[in-house]
């Protein structure tokens, strides 16, 4: 059990070329940087745009990083989907692989399914994947997804499958949620955040770590707050993440993200998105740079 | 412009076999079926569970549809998908085999989009496909896409698209949404109320016809309306046939389609969903049947 993933995760965000095909090369660039500062791998995520690549463009990803010397154990890639055989095909890739874990959303198509079906649908999966490596992160986000993963659910799941489900990411944005988790008490099970702003909240009451959009431009500083939570300037840590995600959080998330990785990595070819997501215009990047300046605010070593 | 569609199509629904593999056999002769009842075939909707199968298997079932002799002409495949390439692929092979047009979904798992996102995404969809015989009805279905589509974003796709952009299906549920898509009087834009129980209305007001789950059942009688909105008759038609609407509308849609034709075309398989959609049990069959009998329902020739 001990191989179950704790400390600070990014959605890794997923850079394309002029044709809007993936960029391999640069993504594992940035992968390999995002390691280099404490913070491991949560690549397909909301962020990464992961809904807007194929199935096949995933696999190739996950193939390319490996053979790039990204290390597996450290990636904990998204792999649920809407349909069924698409979610099996790539848990089950990214169980041979290696991958320290997967994380899973639920089926989001449909609206107002029941948790019987839920639980089917990653029955199905985890039967279907058959590995025993296999090491399920739940993804609960649902002002997204639309589709929640509740505690009787997990419950359930549990019972079932306790050497399979490690663990969730709350994005629910409600501490209220992420408290609730912690206080199950259920073995082993791993709770992160979906943002950092809840990071010292969540390790205090037990939590594993968080899995932060923001992890992709401030990883250093989000990994050091988690690594010393029990510092007696843990607040004024907290204080300081909050700083920098508010910035980012009044814009939209994903072209934020790209524009300032692209502005500090010195590689303008970031700031591509893929439909239906907008790129920034180049007023709307020099306004984050005027409000990152503001506060000192760099990437440094990337 | 006269190949567009006009009428009744059915949203396809979609058998497996115990394994939860499609059963394509059984589906093309519920194709058949549909056609003798004047229907067409809406294949890949939301009560296909299409979002439950992979483009793998849309593509096949494509291509074994039309090798078992279903006429390309009158099928609208859903093809719209989360992820470009997704999306794009399965166009081009609809297009490529004829269908008479598709029926597209917006990306639907980011939420809050902009037109300006959603106008790229079928841009790029209709520039990379680059068939001039795509013909594309855009879906709008609210309450279960969660991303909608509005007047402004259709005119500026029919600016730049005439001869591509063909119609809609309206799955508001909303007749106001409905009355104003055909007050537009866009030029040979084809509007499809997503119920038939707005199917007279929608005849009145100037639309194509319709495109309901429950054409599934009962196409015939919601053919006769449609062939005949203006006989003496019409809000008796629409009358008789609210009242089967609203039996299947009572209950979770899609299993109860698949009970009602297991039951009628005596094969029991068709009972089977693929999760997270969950099938009826014995005594939710009984309580169907049970209603439909009170009012003389039957699938005659299935």
């Amino acid at each position: 059990m001990n191989r179950r993933f704790s400390g600070v995760l990014a959605p890794v965000i997923t850079p394309f070329k002029q044709n809007l095909d993936l960029d391999s090369n640069q993504l594992a660039k940035h992968c390999q940087w995002l390691l280099s500062q404490q913070v491991g791998l949560a690549i397909f995520g909301t962020n990464s745009e992961a809904n807007s690549l194929s199935v096949e463009e995933k696999i190739d990803l996950l193939d390319y990083l490996r053979d790039a010397g990204v290390d597996p154990t450290r990636m904990m890639p998204g792999t649920g989907s809407c349909a069924l055989p698409d979610a099996i095909r790539l848990t089950a890739h990214a169980a041979k692989l290696g991958c320290g874990g997967t994380l899973m959303l639920p089926p989001f198509y449909y609206k107002g399914v029941s948790d019987d079906g839920l639980f089917a649908f990653f029955a199905e999966v985890i039967e279907r994947v058959g590995n025993p490596d296999l090491q399920i992160y739940l993804y609960h986000i649902p002002l997204v997804s639309q589709v929640g993963i509740g505690i009787p659910l997990i419950e359930r799941l549990l019972h079932r499958y306790p050497q399979t489900i490690a663990g969730i990411k709350d994005s629910s944005g409600d501490w209220a949620t992420t408290a609730a988790l912690n206080a199950q008490g259920w073995d082993d099970f791993r709770v992160f955040c979906g943002s950092e702003g809840f990071l010292l909240q969540n390790m205090l009451a037990g939590g594993a770590g968080c899995i932060s959009a923001t992890a992709n431009v401030n990883p250093a500083a989000i990994h050091d707050l988690y690594a010393n939570f029990q510092a007696v300037d843990a607040e004024q840590r907290q204080a300081a993440l909050n700083e920098v995600r508010a910035i980012f959080q009044g814009m939209p998330m994903i072209p934020a993200l790209k524009a300032a990785t692209g502005h500090f990595g010195k590689h303008a070819e970031w700031q591509r998105v893929r439909p239906p997501i907008v790129p920034f215009s180049a007023a709307q990047t020099t306004k984050l740079m005027e409000k990152l300046s503001t506060i000192g605010f760099g990437m440094p070593g990337l």
